[in-house]
């Protein structure tokens, strides 16, 4: 790929992408030009970008004609119209969305954990779900230690992963209720304010949702493990951009708090914050903003003999989404 | 017991005695008699019950003279004093703390589950742990049909479980994001509006919390099933006053998703809401209020041979702690 690519981002005015395109300002992203499309909804608007306001212009199936790479965050929809239009215009596609993570013949990527995977590309390269993403940061060092059979998760998922719209519902909600207001509903079928909704994606005939799903499909593919099971919970909560999963895991090997907490200090892209004494322990709150993800309350599991228990949160639209994104990108740019 | 006892309410003021206090009015519990007891700063508030204004009394080691029954919700240590001198006077108390709930001379009791442990109190009946109890609404039926192994848990706790402080502060701090003024805090080590604390009593040195032990020790007892395992991350989120559960179970027969739904649907005191297509499951913020849980999202688990998962929720200062406390106390009359 060209050292200095021309890029667009698909989806700009979304949460995810207004996030990669300060995350490409932020790393300092080798682009010659940054292209910006979006629904003819939101055409004619500007956002700023390396002092320079860029238009943002109509997605349309020449939009990639001299683009030599395209962040995708625009829903499936979109990806599965719009992807195809773009790699065969000779534009490599780094795609946020569900419509190609589980496609054979594309690689699902987490830099820190499979980056070796974007070579063997054909054009589209999977960015995973958000909360698969977050999960594996600190799952995969264990699991290249320990082996990792099988776990058990539940998810706080901040309004974020829902979109700016849900982002605004919660304030607004937040709003009504302080001014006595009637609270209302556009977004999510039950009021998310004061409230957990045991809803995330749409439920398949399981009883599961899809993105519970996620986690057990998409972790195999990214750790090359299709022997790994996950049983999986996620819950909607009043937090505004930072996802925390609690997990117990299994593992193959005898493990021990120490042993753990010295894989985890050395994992990339990873902090640990774990010293429940003084109160320290990652929280969605003060997770939100940071690229790196962050592990704490490690701990035995209770009801598992070679177990672990840990916490681990992350900021919902970059390292579960827009950031991945544009490691992704950095990747192609070094291969 | 006398049939239309002197009752005392200990901690009258509180979160959960003033839940005693409506419970008994609402179920005509049929007292003679009723004294409200407190800490020396809420001596002298007046409490409306049964179209009276009862004034609220200091707590003493005289107060029990007279009285036969009494609830206890004023924290551990004023139990441990006073629950001794109550039963001295010839009193029975049921105690929601946790200062008894682990004795071998105590009945815990969870009158849906262990009634008739009520039959062998020595003077005292500890009340359970609100997570727990309502935790154990929903797998105790599973386990007396299915056989229950061990569950993975993890929590979301209304802040009503720390109290009326606790509830103040999240109304506060909301208040103040509203208002763009600074966020202070009194009761939480972190801010609670729009974050999530995997923190909910003291840390113990194997790295649990007091509260996440709490459901295999108490359940172990309530159950009478010493074999019982569970792995449990409790978290508190910004909700003002039922709890979550998010549950996987592994059982020692073969289970159904049909065969769970009869055994849940049969079981006293619970609701099963599950239509996910409709968007029906248990949501915290509607089953405030309510005197019985509800069990929803029951799927086969994933990562387990024999295994369910499913999402229980319960109002906090009720099935958690002040209705619980009057079912046993009704028991204590029948028996």
């Amino acid at each position: 790929m060209n050292r200095q690519p021309h890029v667009a981002v698909v989806g700009a005015t979304g949460a995810v992408g207004i996030e990669m395109i300060r995350t490409l300002e932020r790393r300092q992203f080798p682009l010659s030009r940054l292209t910006l499309l979006a629904s003819a909804r939101s055409a004619g608007k500007t956002i700023r970008f390396r002092n320079e306001e860029i238009p943002v212009q109509e997605l349309k199936a020449d939009s990639f004609r001299g683009v030599d790479l395209a962040l995708f965050s625009a829903g499936s929809s979109v990806s599965k119209q719009f992807a195809p239009e773009a790699v065969k215009a000779g534009c490599v596609v780094v795609d946020n969305s569900s419509a190609f993570r589980m496609d054979d013949t594309v690689p699902l990527v987490v830099p820190e954990i499979n980056g070796d995977d974007v070579r063997w590309h054909r054009g589209i390269i999977a960015n995973p779900n958000c909360t698969t993403a977050i999960t594996l940061m600190a799952l995969y060092p264990l699991h290249r230690a320990f082996g990792c059979r099988r776990i058990f998760a539940s998810s706080y998922q901040a309004v974020s992963g829902t979109g700016a719209r849900a982002i605004a519902e919660l304030e607004r909600q937040v709003r009504q209720i302080v001014h006595g207001e009637p609270v209302t509903r556009e977004v999510y079928p039950h009021q998310i304010a004061f409230n957990v909704l045991p809803h995330v994606d749409s439920f398949l005939p399981n009883g599961y949702t899809r993105e519970e799903m996620k986690l057990e499909n998409e972790g195999r593919k990214i750790m090359h493990h299709p022997g790994f099971r996950a049983s999986v919970t996620c819950v909607r909560v009043p937090v505004y951009r930072a996802h925390s999963v609690a997990v117990s895991a299994e593992f193959e090997k005898p493990v021990s708090v120490e042993a753990a907490l010295d894989v985890l200090r050395q994992a990339p892209g990873l902090d640990v914050i774990d010293d429940p004494a003084r109160c320290e322990y990652p929280m969605p709150l003060y997770q939100a903003g940071k690229d790196n993800c962050a592990v704490g309350r490690i701990r035995k599991d209770c009801a598992l003999d070679n177990g672990l228990c840990f916490w681990v949160c992350g900021d919902q639209l970059l390292k579960g989404a827009a950031l991945n994104a544009v490691q992704i990108a950095e990747l192609l740019l070094a291969t």
